[in-house]
């Protein structure tokens, strides 16, 4: 039997806290004063008081959560999170269609950053800080999960190579939690501090830059601008932006050792090492593309290049350009960035470059098996070798990603009529990058969407930011056998 | 170093057959009289006449074939067919450009079926027969190769599951070869003969039931009639021809034990089992599809979808229907079987049946494996374990399979400005169908495609055909090394 009582007692707890961190758009609309302050504090009531009610109905509940618990708590706090998060967009009357806020809630959560709003800039501030607000918490709330929880839970990606994790008691599980997260929660906030600083030299304003940092540093992608960073013409803003986004996708671990004095641990992890390559590769030719096709000159198409393929590899979505303008050839560059995504424990999304690379590391050991059937030839990552059976976890989510993707992709020509639009609404969904191709591109929304097809976005939101497995080892039969 | 003078005999050795093979569309245009007699006779000629010299040359080479020649002799022998099957096209003046030919050729050889031709009615009997014939050739060549040549030297997909294969000295692997060989050889030639005169049942005239069934057991697609199987408004006929299909997509020793009284054993076989419940779901939803959206009245509109269906699973590519037509949701479903292709040791390219069941077994079990981490389960088939070598070789071949082809959508860019052009003709000739979507759908053909798109296409079939390892490790630098 799963331990109902825990799960609907730590969802109290999680929704309590997100009440009160509706207090800080709260504060925003109170000294802009758009109007949008009451609709704040209705949600942040509403939100802390079924919070409450829950840890009181729940107060016996035993302590013991264990890996079913946890994958069942883990998947519902983001669907709650985006249910209570989604009423001061309906309140406020900036999204009169709860849909519409249910959307874009889960879009901010999961850091994705697709958006129905084509009036960004006429909201008032109070919502448009509450949803960037809503990308950073998500993206903090993965960083901490991949990073502290799941590791000391023994599930999930990382845990597989987080040689420290396995045989914790269960009772020293929380202790070690709250001190991993606290480290991580100080860097993030570090990094969310120096970005707003560097932006604001740039001339952005206050609002505007933390705005930015917050959906940055979550490689969520979510601007207070309609037209995103192509808003602000100025390539130390934008070159600012692309720093980060990298940081944005690099393991938080990693960027642990570099603050605190050890940075070749960080250039010596051979994720990192690809990380960098891919960005370098993908840069390198759509720099050659544009230069050779558009008339930008040459500073301009090479910052473009950089900022689309960053943008796009972090799983930000931010745009300076609309790459579905560029030539054809380089459009499709773009989509074959949506299949990459960042590190592992960063705030990207996406199939993870650790995977790619083992991937490609076992394509090659395996032709050489071939040529030398009978030599025993393990696949090597950061100088040890790899067991098999990480091999084919890894191997299985990447054929898991791919079928999602074609059904998805499928079940989504119900409600678009065009393949690529469908093609690509699901690949920066499961992804959560933010736009896509088609109909719903960079310089586009998905408002048009019928409302069925925007709830099937957001479950695949759900699936790819939790990482597939999290999600459909809930739908096993034996999952909920005894 | 690589024995170079038994890969040159060899191939010489085969380019005779190949020249001895061009009798026959000799005989038959002699019959037809129409004008492209003399085109065979010199192809013939040059062709056996190549053979001749190369063997004559490498009188003295040591008959020792190892694993590396091998995946030489292999790869070259498809690309020499090629290039000397094109003449006849080239020297009848019916496809003047040698591009063109080539690429008809190579289509042929490797059982694809995408064609140049707009005008195929107009051409004589002699080159359609010879066009069907290099179908019928390659789809027994690869039959041949995958159970009989490859297990007997322990290499390929099937080599894998074949018991009795390793261990076999080199001076064995030759009687063994011929006698599975031989066996092979008749059932195709039994299948082949049978649908010729249930076609001619049919009112099929005995020229192009002949040449239909020889591009039916190839699982080919190549048509006498423009307008492919659609050309004949009979049920029965289509009947026949997905019975034949179906068949032909069926591993050949499976056939082998139906006719010999085993047909509990065929029914046994999971691989088989799968391969007919995959065609009866895609068959059913397209069948209540057309019913809903189309014209045609149910019989027609079940036939329709079940003709489409086994085409597309088989990788024959023949139509009835072109499903660009159909609304967009029933065209996504057929793209999606682009990616499944027929059984292991049948004619059918694409990834195959046992691929697909094998990823999505080990898939379920990685879930059940992460729920309960401490149990160790083997993945089954045929209700044996599976070692985990063979799953990983799968899964690598999955990602493989994956990346070739968005890497060669991608390139495919170069040569066409539409995505869905780019993503539908890679697909196929990946898959070894035919017909993709996009500008090269069923009514459509390929004649407008660039010539180096047209040569970056005969690759990927030829890739496709030889289950990409077998070419890849030739650009390996392990594979040339001592």
């Amino acid at each position: 039997m799963l331990n109902y009582k825990i799960i609907i007692r730590t969802l109290g707890f999680l929704l309590i806290g997100e009440g009160l961190f509706m207090i800080l758009p709260l504060i925003v609309a109170g000294i802009y004063n758009d109007g949008d302050t009451s609709s704040f504090l209705y949600s942040a009531l509403i939100t802390i008081t079924v919070g409450v009610v829950s840890m009181m109905l729940t107060f016996k509940a035993k302590k013991n959560i264990g890996r079913r618990e946890g994958y069942v708590i883990v998947s519902l706090v983001w669907i709650f999170f985006s249910l209570f998060g989604s009423l001061p967009y309906v309140f406020s009357g900036s999204i009169p269609n709860y849909t519409n806020a249910f959307f874009e809630t889960i879009s901010g959560f999961t850091t994705t950053g697709s958006s129905i709003l084509n009036n960004i800039e006429e909201l008032p501030h109070g919502i448009l800080f509450w949803r960037s607000l809503t990308q950073w918490l998500g993206g903090m709330g993965i960083v901490v999960l991949s990073l502290a929880v799941l590791p000391a839970f023994g599930i999930g990606g990382m845990s597989l190579f987080a040689a420290e994790s396995p045989g914790i008691a269960p009772d020293k599980v929380n202790p070690k939690i709250k001190d991993t997260a606290k480290i991580l929660w100080n860097i993030y906030l570090m990094f969310t501090a120096a970005e707003t600083i560097l932006l604001m030299f740039g001339g952005m304003n206050f609002f505007d830059a933390i705005c930015h940092s917050f959906t940055t540093m979550a490689t969520g992608g979510y601007s207070t601008k309609q037209a995103s960073i192509a808003h602000w013409d100025s390539a130390y803003i934008q070159y600012i932006i692309i720093f980060f986004m990298i940081m944005a996708g690099t393991n938080f671990s990693l960027s642990f050792f570099a603050i605190t004095g050890k940075p070749r641990k960080m250039f010596r992890n051979e994720e990192y090492k690809f990380y960098l390559i891919f960005i370098g590769i993908a840069a390198t030719i759509l720099s050659i593309g544009l230069i050779l096709t558009s008339n930008s000159g040459i500073e301009q198409s090479i910052r473009d290049a950089l900022f689309q393929a960053v943008s796009i590899i972090t799983t930000t979505g931010y745009a300076t350009s609309d790459y579905l303008l560029w030539t054809p050839f380089l459009t499709a560059v773009i989509l074959m960035l949506f299949f990459i995504g960042g590190s592992t424990g960063s705030t990207g999304g996406g199939i993870k470059i650790m995977r790619i690379v083992l991937l490609i590391k076992n394509t090659y050991y395996e032709m050489r098996r071939l040529i030398h059937p009978n030599a025993i030839i393990p696949v090597r990552f950061n100088k040890k070798s790899v067991n098999q059976q990480i091999i084919t976890n890894v191997l299985a989510f990447f054929f898991l990603y791919i079928i999602v993707f074609f059904v998805s992709t499928l079940i989504f020509m119900v409600f678009v009529d065009n393949f690529e639009t469908a093609f690509g609404a699901v690949a920066t969904s499961l992804g959560n990058i933010g736009p896509g191709i088609g109909s719903v591109g960079p310089s586009a929304t998905f408002a048009h969407i019928p409302d069925g097809g925007k709830w099937f976005l957001s479950f695949l939101m759900l699936l790819g930011r939790l990482e597939l497995f999290t999600i459909i080892v809930l739908f096993s039969p034996s999952f909920w056998k005894r």
